[in-house]
C-alpha cells in the first residue's frame, strides 16, 4: 500500500494541486494508495521526505518526494500498469509541459482563486497562506480578490493554446488521458476544490475535457469534498 | 526524393519557421528530399496544394500540407525512420506542446525580427509582406523596431518555461531531440536567418541547446544563408 502525503483543507478538501497530479497517476497506474492530510503550516509532518513540501509518497521502503519525481517513480516501478508518458519522448515532452504548466498556467490561476483558497484553508494555516501568498501576489488577498476579473482574462490568454489543442484531439496525450493532462487537470481542479466560481466557460474545449476528466476512473476526481 | 515548397527570402535565404520544422524532420528521418523556393505572395505556386501557405511537401503520389500534418505523415509513412514522437503519448503532448509555441512563442518572437525580417525577404514579397504584418501587429513596421526591447522583454517570459525544463534535460524530447525540439527550434531558427540580432543570452540554456541543434545531421541548420 502507497501513502501519498497532501494538504488538508476545511471540511475534507483535498487542494494542493501537485498532490493531485499524484493522485491522477496513481489511479491512472491502478495502484491502492492511503492518505495523509497535513497542513500547509506544519512542515514536521513531511520533514522525513527531505523537503517542505507536499506531495510525498512511501512506497515501501522508499520515500519520494515533488510530484514529477513520483510520477518519474511510478512509471519505472510499474511498468507493467498503463503507462503515464508512453516512452522516452513523451516523458521529455511531458516535462517540458510541465514546466510550462507550472510557470505561466499556475501562476495565471493563483491570483483569480486565492482569496477564495484562503477561506477554505485548514484554519490553523490561515496566516500562514495569507502571508505566503500576499508576498507572492505582492498584494492582499483582498486586493486580488477586487481584480479577479482582470486576472481571468490573463488566465484565457494562458490558457488558449489548450484551448486550440483540445479541438483537434480528446486528451493532451492524444486520444487517451495520461500524465499531462494530468499536469494541466491539477490546475483546474485546485480551483473546483477550493472556489465556487467557474473558470471556464461551458462550451470552452478545456471544461469539455475537465468534465471528460471527472468521470475518469469512476468519478476519482469529482467525487471529492468541493467548494 | 520528397519534394518540399518554402519560403524564399534574400540571398538565399530559407526563412519559413512552419518549412524549418519539415525540413528537421525530414533530416531526422534521413530521408532526401529537394526545396522549390517561392515567394510569400505567390499563391498560384502551391495552389496544387489546396492551400495558401508553405511548408508542403510533395511524397511520391501525395501531397502534404501543414507542418504538423507533414510531421504525422513522415511518421506514418516511415515508422522504420527514427521516430518524431516515440508513440502515441508523444504525439499527443507534441501537438499540445505545437499549439503552445505557435500560439504564445511565435507571436511573441514575431515583433521581435520583423523589422529585421521585412528588409531580407525577396523584394516581390516586401510590400506584401508589410501590409499583413503591419495588420497582425496593429503597427508599424518602424513602430515595430523601435519597440523591440520591449518586445524582447515579453518574449523571454514567454520562453522561460522552456529555459527551466533545458535545465533538467538536454532536448525538449529528454535525453534526445525529436519533433517537439524542431517545433520549438523553428522560432529560433527563423530569427536566425533573418535578424543578424541574438535573442539569447550565451548563458542561457535555451542558447546552449539552440547550439547543439544547429550541429545535428552534420550542421543541418548551421549551414545555411543567415542574416
Amino acid at each position: 500500500m502507497i501513502t501519498l502525503w497532501e494538504l488538508q483543507g476545511r471540511d475534507g478538501r483535498r487542494y494542493s494541486l501537485f498532490s493531485w497530479r499524484a493522485r491522477m497517476a496513481l489511479a491512472h497506474k491502478g495502484l491502492a494508495f492511503e492518505t495523509r492530510p497535513v497542513c500547509l503550516s506544519d512542515k514536521a509532518a513531511i520533514a522525513f521526505s527531505g523537503g517542505k513540501t507536499v506531495p510525498v509518497i512511501r512506497d515501501g521502503d522508499l520515500v519520494v518526494r515533488d510530484s514529477w519525481r513520483i510520477a518519474e517513480h511510478l512509471e519505472d516501478r510499474y511498468p507493467a500498469a498503463p503507462t503515464l508518458f508512453g516512452g522516452a519522448v513523451g516523458r521529455g515532452v511531458s516535462q517540458a509541459f510541465n514546466a510550462w504548466v507550472d510557470r505561466a498556467v499556475v501562476p495565471a490561476m493563483l491570483p483569480v482563486v486565492v482569496a477564495d483558497v484562503h477561506e477554505r484553508v485548514d484554519p490553523a494555516d490561515e496566516a500562514y497562506f495569507r502571508e505566503t501568498m500576499e508576498k507572492i501576489l505582492k498584494r492582499s488577498l483582498e486586493q486580488a480578490r477586487s481584480e479577479r476579473d482582470a486576472a481571468l482574462q490573463r488566465l484565457a490568454r494562458a490558457i488558449e493554446p489548450m484551448q486550440a489543442a483540445l479541438k483537434r484531439q480528446p486528451w493532451v496525450c492524444g486520444a487517451s488521458p495520461a500524465y499531462a493532462d494530468y499536469i494541466l487537470f491539477s490546475v483546474f481542479q485546485w480551483a473546483r476544490v477550493m472556489s465556487p466560481r467557474e473558470v471556464l466557460g461551458p462550451q470552452d474545449p478545456l471544461c469539455v475535457w475537465r468534465e471528460r476528466m471527472l468521470d475518469l476512473y469512476d468519478g476519482f476526481a469529482r467525487n471529492v469534498p468541493v467548494a
